[in-house]
């Protein structure tokens, strides 16, 4: 079994960690853009990177490809449908939820204002009262592994957790108090403090926060998108924060990446933009080999539904 | 029994809930300055506020003082023994805990690289890398309600918790993984990812984080003060983090308050500064009120052991 590994930060180990598994197995570690790539690629069996973009007809041999990705959305429609795809989701969740709650905390505690303040050597803040995160009501788009992370870290500050999803009759998972429908969105928008978006990149998803269902948000409400840009009307943000419709927003994706100089997002008064570094983490490396190791072994047994993260072409992750 | 109250932030309903505690008392609201102040503080039993400062020979019925701070580390000396004093204690540990997490988030989801990068529209990160708080190391010098609200949020972040205190044999406070007596606090110090100092300022703590401490903290290392100014030498910090032998820190108290323009900690790079707000939060006049009426209804049955947060005239907490 021929193994071609693209992702260049997983642990040393790695390696042997996959002879363990599968002795027989021969790994190559090579990126797109190295000489020995194309040959590795037209003969590996599975392949562990980012699949989209590359020559698909000439993975001959290709029969299972681990993405480096949570979000897989891009792969619909993309990938042949006879390779079997399984995605990171998992790998980031953790990293994620901490981005969030840096973001939520980042103007609950008003760190935006003290900021500024030391910039001008000024004990004091100006603008919106600090406020308690314990209390506040949270409303999670997407009870995927990003949801459910931060779900357990918000409730354990004391937040109140919604969740909406289209399973609504599926249990609450750990730290959520109540999951509503996809059809109760827009009164589930009207009574959040906290909006959290972490839903893929998918037909399904697209221009979901548009400028209808923004202006549903409360004036002091915030809202954090860490899961596409395509989810959220860019232009509609900018307007609710300049015209004081919206307390808030903190985005770690941009409508184009890299957000260009001029873009009016940058001059956006309470927006905070991070440069799509919510998923960064030093364990990545480690939770995605775990991953990929635990689905070589049900592999290799010829057990498909035992693997983990297996992407639905209908749904596109 | 006549009470007196000069805190301004309390519930509306609270000259409610003391008439249903004790129908015989009357309560007076004024603040120092207020012309009725002068008179109610001569003759009242109780007095809910900050008595330091006040003249305490002209408050002749006085018996006990609930105060509206958490730390009391000035009344040791400062109030006479033989009246009763309860502080607030358990008021602000909630908003302290998620003030310090905005400070630890701030500096490992660089925040505060983004931030300038948005000042510049530049899309990208400088400096240190991103990292995650799960697996660090937190050490919290001190397991009073600040450093108990921390830990069971920082354990839910899934970083690993140690707490320094004096009385070391008692077991750990929930999210507390290890408790470390005072004597091996230089090793602990080496060991840590994060500092996080929540002590009282007293004669006990004075100068506690000096440079020599300061120096045993790794260069990766973050410190936050969120306890009072008097623990921590604030020239030996600013030499760190001027020097690059300390990560980051975060300070919520200051050597003097306000910081005065000129001051070198305006300018210390990797410093974040916030001006004593970290117990802010809308949630303190309820849960001050709380503290006091249940107070109040053990005083007035006599059972002055059955009060909560009894100040220590020896300690000075």
């Amino acid at each position: 079994m021929k193994i071609l590994s693209a992702c260049p930060w997983l642990p040393a180990a790695f390696p042997d960690e996959v002879a363990a598994v599968v002795p027989a197995a021969e790994l190559v570690q090579a990126a797109p853009a190295d000489p020995g790539f194309a040959e590795a690629w037209s003969s590996a069996e599975v392949f562990l990177g980012w699949p989209a973009g590359l020559d698909h007809a000439a993975a001959e041999r290709m029969r299972w490809v681990q993405t480096q990705s949570a979000g897989a959305g891009k792969l619909a429609h993309a990938v042949p449908e006879a390779w079997t795809v399984t995605t990171a989701a998992g790998v980031y969740g953790g990293p994620i939820a901490e981005h969030t709650l840096a973001m939520m905390l980042h103007f609950s505690r008003r760190i935006d204002g003290a900021v500024e303040a030391m910039r001008e050597a000024r004990w004091g803040l100006g603008g919106p009262a600090i406020h308690e995160l314990a209390g506040r009501r949270l409303l999670l788009l997407g009870l995927g592994d990003l949801g459910r992370c931060l779900a357990t870290r918000a409730a354990a500050l004391g937040m109140e957790v919604v969740g909406v999803r289209r399973h609504a009759d599926r249990p609450p998972p750990a730290g959520v108090h109540r999951v509503e429908p996809v059809g109760r969105l827009d009164r589930c928008l009207a009574e959040a403090d906290v909006l959290v978006a972490t839903l893929p990149g998918t037909a399904h998803t697209r221009g979901l926060l548009n400028a209808q269902r923004i202006g549903r948000l409360r004036p002091h409400a915030g809202l954090v998108n860490v899961g596409r840009g395509s989810l959220l009307d860019h232009e509609a943000l900018a307007d609710a924060l300049d015209a004081g419709r919206l307390g808030w927003a903190a985005i770690d994706v941009a409508p184009e990446e890299p957000l260009p100089p001029g873009h009016r997002l940058w001059s956006t008064p309470r927006l905070l933009i991070t440069p799509h570094v919510g998923g960064r983490g030093e364990g990545n490396g480690r939770r995605l080999a775990d991953l990929f190791l635990h689905n070589l072994k049900r592999y290799a047994a010829g057990d498909v539904a035992g693997m983990r993260n297996v992407f639905d072409h209908r749904w596109g992750y």
